[in-house]
């Protein structure tokens, strides 16, 4: 209880804003921790099963003291639609099917909180509340595009849940959570803790206007593609952003990070580090992309429907990173090679049961000079913004974005993965034969390097573009990267489906392969054949598909189409980009 | 010149068996060096031009005293149809052809050699001879397939170079050449070494019965591929074999390997090893799977015809390699790491001018532990075979066949790349549009870590395969490999073009990823449609193609058809392997 308290101050001291006193910490903590840890007095009166921290009353009660519980969804709503509504909310039917959690069934029975505790297995049944609504899910839990997280509400509420992870807030999942309604709650037993506590949301940073959102809690969001390509270090308030949970805030003058090496081979005694400290640090600069695990997501839905968020091209961002390398702490204190362990990674952003973001990666990645892995303070010469993991995130060049760790907090030498939600459930491939019936996350690797992808960023779909009047082309320009440090080698185009490929110019710095963690610019002009310009001033449509493909230093080449590439989460979504356009 | 005439002698000690005296052994170093090196009195008697070595006339001489010159033509045809005849000769046409070059044509004029030798340069014409014939190959010349190798011959005999690229004696080159005739040359001024050096054949290793040659002479030949994913370590005497030269005679009691580091940073003294030395350093042993660039070529030639071997997919096999590492040599001899230096490797095969087999890696990749860059002495637990570059070769994991160096004589931490043909102007990718007018290899990446691929082994093309009476199923199987250290991840098998996949069983070590260097082999029990059985049965054509594609660690995934892959020397064909079975 002691060790746990100490880390809840420490976080408390991280966190003063987020009125969290340290006795919350505490019990977040203790939420996290195996069952042998016991409550104190405080959280005993509080909460009388508080001692058997497994019991999802507990969390019910807990999860709801903290993000709002009953109530939250209506306050919500109505300051949802006093301020700016979504683009893509359809008023009318959505309006209504958010009042429904919030509105008695006269049609079916009245429970107690007990009985809906009693159903939080799939042996005994699982039903959620959400509002005043009582819901069985237990048919459903098995298929739930989030995964096990939907057992972490069995028995309880899921409003804090949802509270967090807004992407629920959409007419087809309320039509779908109506249908598995069997009753209505009895009582308010639940306090209104919104304004004690205030929204997880409220301290959210200010956002680039041009930054369009995929989803606005967690905020999402990516630049318009069109202005991707325009700058080969994107500017930082243009760069996407993805959150999975609420953006910490974290005073750098208490910031502490804690580096435990114990687990890994002749590892050290705990490290904890200052900002200052770090900054003293040797500095190392590297050039990156990061890179969304999601990243054209949206290309892929397109041959059948994917769980994810709907990105575009723009999920990838190039930047000069500049902090201390990972390698250098490690071995300073003394950590040796292991080819079968990993660095686990925590963030300052919690989840309602007080996990943190959590990933990994293998430690002959953290270890390798080469692997160029920083603790990194700042983004192309400016310290991060809060977005981006202010004050310091993880860079783990040429590995997907998730695993690049923001509001760094921990990091742990582990003989295994981090067994974070992200790490073990989310982020991994599978065959497109792979539905949710059948798929076992277990089964499959965690995505760390991504394959090779480009994308065309100008012109746009169905833009009319003007043909060159004295060469006859066009110019096509994109964006062209690959995990792993390899290096871009080629960007072809084709503008007849590949009867004809034309070598686009690449702008890319001159890093070594293997290093090369920066993505490649290119720039192309594309010959428009005599006979389709004749047709297109004879009246004709005038319509021309572009095709790009890139190939990178392993002679890795893009996938043609998508069909073959489809899977369940529409991740590694990389086959040759095209855009259809109008000749001018 | 001293230094010219010890390495002679080395080389002499190295090969005692190839009737190479040490003074021709200096004449061919004197022929690959500057042209600041004089020669010393017995070559001045023999060939009074030697002492300008870069001339095309000395290179005519030496190379046909070495390989034979006029008249090799004849007694290579009559010996090879009295021995077995290749499988893709049309004896009478081509017979006929093969005595074009030995017959004097009446209808053209006469030259001395020394006219010819005065053409040697593309702005005075580009002559060369062949027997007693004379070509005018000017506008040819920078098409030729072999690049810049046909300058070596300019103003001189091709005889000594189309003994050892023996790919040239086709019907279809040889009226290519005969179309070229502008005349006869004049006397017999040539010596006939044919007797008096053996020909560079002569020494060649028996091989085993199952392996198919693609070519002769150089030795190249791969097994059948139905036996291929038998074993998961590929048996020696059935691994694919691809020469470039006659393989060399090295004496294992004077064997010595030459380390020269003094072109790296903080590199030492010349060292050089014996083989006892050599298997005195730490022994590791590495399993990695090498594969020709050339793999599966004849499956590109399907969508047009390339340059190159025409390898099916049984370019590639799996060893357990054991040797000392050559991160500990360099280190040991205090080479530093350096981004843009590289390590050139040199082989005891000769080409006709004396130049060495050679290529190079990045230092990064030999540097690196994690590399696995062997100075390799056993396969699979037995002493290399001759044809797998006895006594001593260079196992570079992960990366092209090409840089694994047989007969390794020679290594050099430098500032470039290896000057070699093979390094510079083959082993490259290149878009589907480039062709031989527009190539530039230059422009263009040596290969070094090859792409994802995968093949399917057994059923074989055409083959009657029985459906599962219970399953209703037929079993496939292969292998599937990527370069890099990329663990295989998943197999992917379709038998209705991608309607429905099934995911193979994977056999392969538990290595990590990014170490990951042997292949996988994978079996998989892939469903026949209740439909297509009864189709069958009712006297249908029963037909059904497989496809197969590999997922590596990078979540990497093979090209659907090579149509967008196709490259003018057939290399990295790695699409989606396509077969077409029978269902019986």
């Amino acid at each position: 209880m002691r060790l746990l308290w100490q880390r809840a101050v420490r976080l408390q001291k991280l966190m003063p804003q987020t009125h969290l006193a340290p006795h919350t910490h505490a019990r977040r903590l203790l939420a996290t921790t195996s069952a042998s840890a016991r409550g104190g007095g405080q959280e005993e009166k509080e909460n009388p099963k508080w001692s058997s921290p497994g019991s999802k009353a507990e969390i019910f009660l807990y999860g709801a003291f903290w993000a709002g519980g009953l109530g939250l969804g209506y306050v919500w709503l109505t300051r949802r639609y006093s301020s700016t509504p979504d683009e893509e909310v359809k008023p009318d039917d959505e309006a209504v099917a958010r009042l429904w959690h919030i509105t008695p069934r006269k049609d079916l029975p009245t429970y107690k909180t007990e009985q809906v505790e009693q159903h939080n297995a799939p042996d005994k049944g699982i039903w959620v509340t959400y509002g005043l609504g009582v819901y069985d899910v237990t048919e459903f839990a098995e298929n739930h595009p989030g995964g096990d997280k939907i057992m972490m509400a069995a028995g309880s509420a899921i409003d804090p849940f949802w509270a967090i992870y807004q992407q629920h807030n959409t007419l087809e999942v309320l039509e779908l959570l109506e249908s598995f309604r069997i009753g209505n709650l009895e009582g308010l037993t639940v306090p209104n803790a919104e304004e004690e506590l205030g929204s997880p949301w409220a301290q959210e940073p200010e956002r680039h206007a041009l930054l369009k959102p995929a989803s606005k809690r967690p905020f999402n969001a990516e630049p318009p593609i069109g202005l991707l390509a325009e700058k080969f270090y994107t500017p930082n308030e243009m760069f996407y952003v993805r959150n999975h949970l609420p953006v910490p805030v974290l005073v750098p003058e208490e910031y502490e990070l804690e580096i435990d090496t114990s687990g890994g081979e002749q590892g050290g005694p705990l490290l904890t580090l200052t900002l200052a400290q770090i900054k003293a640090l040797p500095r190392h600069t590297v050039t990156a992309a990061i890179m969304c695990g999601g990243n054209r997501r949206s290309e892929m839905t397109d041959i059948k429907a994917v769980k994810g968020l709907s990105w575009g091209a723009g999920a990838v961002g190039n930047a000069k990173w500049s902090g201390a390398r990972l390698c250098d702490v490690l071995r300073e204190q003394g950590v040796q090679p292991n080819e079968s362990m990993h660095v686990i990674f925590e963030g300052a952003d919690l989840d309602p049961t007080s996990h943190p973001y959590g990933a990994s990666i293998p430690l002959s990645k953290a270890l390798d000079p080469r692997g160029d892995v920083l603790l990194a303070y700042e983004m192309n010469d400016e310290p991060l913004t809060r977005d981006h993991g202010y004050p310091i995130r993880v860079i783990v060049p040429g590995v997907v974005g998730a695993r690049n760790v923001k509001w760094l907090t921990r990091i742990m030498v582990a003989d295994h993965e981090s067994d974070s939600h992200w790490q073990q459930n989310d982020y991994k491939g599978f065959s497109p034969s792979t539905d949710w019936d059948t798929v076992d996350f277990s089964k499959a690797e965690a995505i760390q390097a991504m394959p090779v992808t480009s994308a065309i960023c100008t012109p746009l779909p169905g833009e009319r573009v003007k043909v060159d009047p004295q060469g006859g082309y066009i110019t096509v320009r994109g964006y062209a990267w690959s995990g792993g440090g390899r290096k871009i080698l080629r960007v072809d185009l084709t503008g007849d489906e590949g009867k004809t490929w034309h070598v686009a110019e690449l702008e890319q710095e001159d890093s070594p392969d293997g290093r090369h963690y920066g993505w490649s610019l290119w720039t192309a002009r594309l010959p428009i054949p005599e006979e389709q310009q004749q047709r297109r001033k004879a009246g004709g449509s005038g319509e021309l598909e572009i095709w790009a493909k890139a190939v990178d230093s392993a002679y890795n080449v893009q996938p043609e189409k998508f069909e073959h590439i489809w899977n369940l989460r529409g991740v590694l979504a990389n086959a040759y980009h095209k855009v259809k356009v109008k000749l001018a």
